[in-house]
């Protein structure tokens, strides 16, 4: 199986589960059902849901143990787009060619929908863990607890709020390390270690796992720099990040020895990200 | 013990635990943390944690066993206050006689501090529950599960949304209840039956508890409109409003029938709601 048509097979199963997650049109709050929708479905890579799903296979579990906290993690991804679209914030008028979610539906109704995504990913997490055996609840609230913490003050939030306090400077290496490990590195690698942990792995899979996931943060955000001219290409020039991300990739390969064949998907995972061009 | 010394001891025990639960600044994202925290702490009646609390004694519970889910909401309810009050909502500049927080911090570290808080209220209720008995794990899933239902697109995010959508013209009565019953009375309602489930209620005590905790939100909505002249005063008029508040008020007690003296509690904040003049 080529990783291409991995990724493909992937993102169509967790399209459908994200489609069966969303509201329908409900009858007062439409135009809240339609934003939300509108911010989650339609052209996306799913590479953090993806992440989780392989990681989970990685450790021999299967695909329904994981594919809840996958959607939810996509969702929270979603819901940091929009916000980060507003006009208060980036001001982006596109998103993935489209117009953003604010340009098509009024700000409020942005706010809102993302709030709403944000709160529905929680909704699915604690669902998908009620009525499992014991074990299981264990393992949902320490995945509950994960999420969280990658997501909020201390993760994806924290980033952005310091990234928007660069706005217009340009931030030294260490801050802008910071500001890509919380922004974007801290819910990739948490994707990597919820799968890990939901699909029954041992502590120390799940430690191995969950290294292989901060470098492929860390490069997953370094290669989007390389293709838009930013950041770290700003700070260290394009030859010197290519070189760090070649090397990025090849760490996060490293923690991947004791899983044998198992971890085929998660290394053709890291090159195909450190090679993509979109 | 009068119900105002009731309400200053608790509101006391919920700040102090909210002050614990909130980030102090960190190094880099000190702006957000600063927002974070001027958005919760400070003046605020805490009427929902209290209710939680007090469903918890009713049912012979523990403070300890609902402490971290009442915090949790009210953290939820801060930021839902903070979203509302931006500029792109309803454009606020004064929160409980303050400035609001897009004032004092700027519209990104509003929005942002607002998704960290409703973050943080979910790693609240997660980390509750880890380490715990195996039924306090189902308790606390139950319980993020409905307060992401009560918090969400069916729930509070929906009756804001419903609420915008009638922005400048005046709702009719149907219109009006389910703004209120999503806006302000499922987290209100979720409060009461949260505090029954991790506080040990059996299925009959916590129906019984919801019932109560349905009037009360919209109760207290009520009352509301009656402080500032809005919402059910411009459709009924304030006489008929005030005695729909009183019908509500008895309908709540009737509601704690069989708990005997352990709801007298719960009864005094009924007839404190009705009553409030702030």
């Amino acid at each position: 199986l080529s990783i291409q048509s991995y990724l493909k097979t992937r993102k169509k199963k967790i399209d459908h589960a994200l489609e069966a997650y969303l509201p329908k049109e409900a009858k007062r709050s439409s135009v809240l059902c339609q934003a939300m929708r509108y911010g989650v479905l339609g052209e996306a890579k799913r590479i953090r849901p993806i992440l989780a799903l392989a990681a989970c296979e990685a450790v021999g579990g299967k695909d329904t143990q994981t594919l809840p906290a996958a959607c939810a993690i996509e969702l929270i991804h979603s819901y940091s787009l929009i916000h980060d679209d507003l006009p208060c914030m980036d001001d982006d008028d596109l998103r993935r060619g489209k117009p953003s979610c604010h340009k098509k539906f009024g700000e409020a109704a942005a706010v809102l929908a993302a709030d709403a995504l944000l709160t529905l990913a929680f909704q699915i997490l604690a669902r998908s863990g009620q009525k499992k055996p014991s074990s299981s609840k264990e393992k949902t609230l320490e995945v509950i607890s994960l999420i969280a913490e990658s997501a909020g003050v201390f993760g994806m939030v924290g980033g952005q709020a310091m990234d928007m306090e660069f706005a217009g400077k340009t931030p030294d290496l260490p801050a802008l390390e910071s500001i890509h490990i919380h922004k974007t590195g801290a819910l990739i690698a948490a994707s990597v270690k919820a799968g890990a942990i939901l699909g029954g792995g041992t502590a120390a899979q799940t430690k191995s796992l969950y290294e292989y996931g901060k470098n492929i943060g860390f490069l997953f955000q370094m290669v989007d720099d390389l293709l838009d001219g930013e950041g770290y290409v700003r700070v260290l020039g394009a030859p010197n990040t290519k070189e760090e991300a070649r090397r990025l990739s090849d760490k996060s390969k490293k923690a991947l020895r004791g899983f044998g064949k198992k971890a085929v998907v998660l290394e053709q995972l890291a090159d195909f990200i450190l090679e993509r061009k979109a």
